[in-house]
């Protein structure tokens, strides 16, 4: 792992990623003064980073690898990003999800023409249909963060913030498993030496938090925080990422994420998921010093769930 | 009212007015068989094109009008224009606005430092109290759409997305006062001779199709469409040029724009208002044939009131 393997996926993936937009708000540079990026990933692809660490390691496959196909596990971000890019690489894609997973996520996933396989809705079940069906067909797992080349696509969009903005003080990502903030720091110290990568996650699921403090892993015990993709744990090649190249990690409220989050809907116009929205809910909360500095914010992703907003709307003009 | 007013107005107001992002979605493209890019003034200062010619306006008043202040009668997107352009040029702006005007808009018009007086929720309540007003300072009222400096702001939308987009055969843009359309049109017809305009409004406020097919304006009479920005008549100038320059008006039904909004929300992650949706609501019901074309498409805000949705997010946190 290093930064040569983050320019390398940059080359590999960019005629096919999203080359995201870098917005910023004069209200919020004003409010903090600062000078903050958002880089969009709520504008990529499935409308998430995932796709840029999925691509980057389904085409990383060896010739056979390719023909017997792919597998995972998940109902998020992850699933519909490997989904896609196996799609566009004209691999074989299976995804194990939950039976509960939501209708949008599954009919998505399918959309892109993957075969998904349902399973009861516990780690357990998830995990032992996912190495059944590896022991029988020899698909190829691809897990959402504990591998190098996913590592190294997550990390393609910082490395395009900062060589598009130039020298940062500051960049901040979300943290769930890890992936997402061990590729931005990686890009990013590679880029400018001198920048401090904060990681930010829920209060009410501080698992890395509390890792980082121990020492060692402590399992997250999949909380209910409103911030869905942040529910995981650290693996061994995260945490030691995590450990070595991000200065601090912070955690933030429910409360203070959906605060955020209404700033980038109400003020910045833009879609962006709770667990998108942690890095703002950091900034806004006051929890990380910006003052006269200049930022790089990932913002990781913008789906979420907008059918009750909608069935408000449509009430409203039936009634009227 | 000419090309070179647009022209003008652009060198005038490009430094202070938002560059507003150009989006485009594969999705979107695919679907439609055409190139369709969105120039996303809900981006623009105060989230909607108003303050294109809001600024543009009272750039040009002279010395003395500048002294004596503004005054304009609005609840919505010109409102707040009119009180941040007044705010950068240092000038007093009077906003007359209905006493159940929406808190957010309210609060939104005083932060930008302007003097807001309540009337009655009538339009001849409105337009008494603007009239005594200016009777007794000599304010001079910034009409949102009968005024060609207004015009010729709003233009600069269109002109912007064809400078960096190039030519395109057909634009179309949203129609209520005919303000933007007709701004839009002149742009357009200036920079791309052959091209096709197109202007939208809803079904339930459909009284510009009907002046052009009568010959003379038909007042529409305050509708309740969901599409709050479109609900005003046309003026004898914008009539006259959107006679002269605007090839086709097509209707929408208020499903129809919930759809495309919706389309906009999910798929693309941009929050645009009702008003803006009405463009992507005819080429998604078919009204437009836009096969094979490149087609410019004006998102004109995106103000819409989510406290709904994010006290439907609360109250599930809070359960939690």
């Amino acid at each position: 792992m290093s930064f040569q393997g983050i320019e390398e996926a940059f080359n590999r993936i960019s005629n096919v990623v999203n080359k995201t937009a870098v917005m910023t708000s004069r209200t919020l540079n004003s409010l903090l003064n600062a000078k903050i990026y958002f880089k969009c990933e709520n504008f990529q692809r499935v409308g998430a980073f995932k796709f840029r660490g999925a691509y980057n390691a389904l085409s990383l496959l060896s010739k056979e690898a390719k023909k017997r196909g792919v597998i995972t596990h998940s109902s998020g971000n992850h699933a519909q990003a490997v989904a896609l890019a196996a799609s566009i690489l004209g691999i074989k894609a299976t995804i194990v999800m939950p039976k509960g997973a939501p209708t949008n996520k599954i009919k998505a996933t399918k959309d892109y023409g993957a075969q998904i396989v349902f399973c009861d809705n516990s780690l357990e079940a998830r995990s032992q249909i996912t190495e059944k069906l590896i022991e029988k067909y020899n698909y190829k797992l691809i897990h959402p963060y504990d591998d190098n080349d996913i590592i190294c696509g997550q990390g393609t969009a910082a490395y395009e913030l900062i060589k598009e903005i130039g020298e940062l003080n500051i960049v901040i990502a979300p943290l769930g498993g890890g992936g997402l903030l061990s590729g931005t720091a990686l890009a990013a110290k590679g880029l400018c030496p001198e920048v401090q990568i904060f990681g930010v996650e829920p209060s009410m699921a501080d698992d890395a938090y509390r890792s980082i403090q121990a020492g060692y892993i402590i399992e997250s015990t999949y909380p209910e925080t409103i911030a869905d993709g942040l529910r995981t744990s650290l693996c061994e090649r995260t945490f030691t990422i995590i450990q070595k190249f991000v200065d601090q990690i912070v955690t933030v409220s429910e409360k203070e994420i959906i605060n955020a989050m209404r700033f980038l809907w109400e003020r910045m116009k833009i879609i962006i998921e709770p667990s998108g929205s942690v890095s703002l809910a950091a900034l806004l909360s006051n929890k990380i010093n910006t003052k006269n500095m200049k930022v790089g914010i990932i913002l990781s992703g913008g789906n979420i769930d907008i059918a009750p907003f909608f069935q408000l709307l449509e009430k409203r003009v039936v009634q009227s």
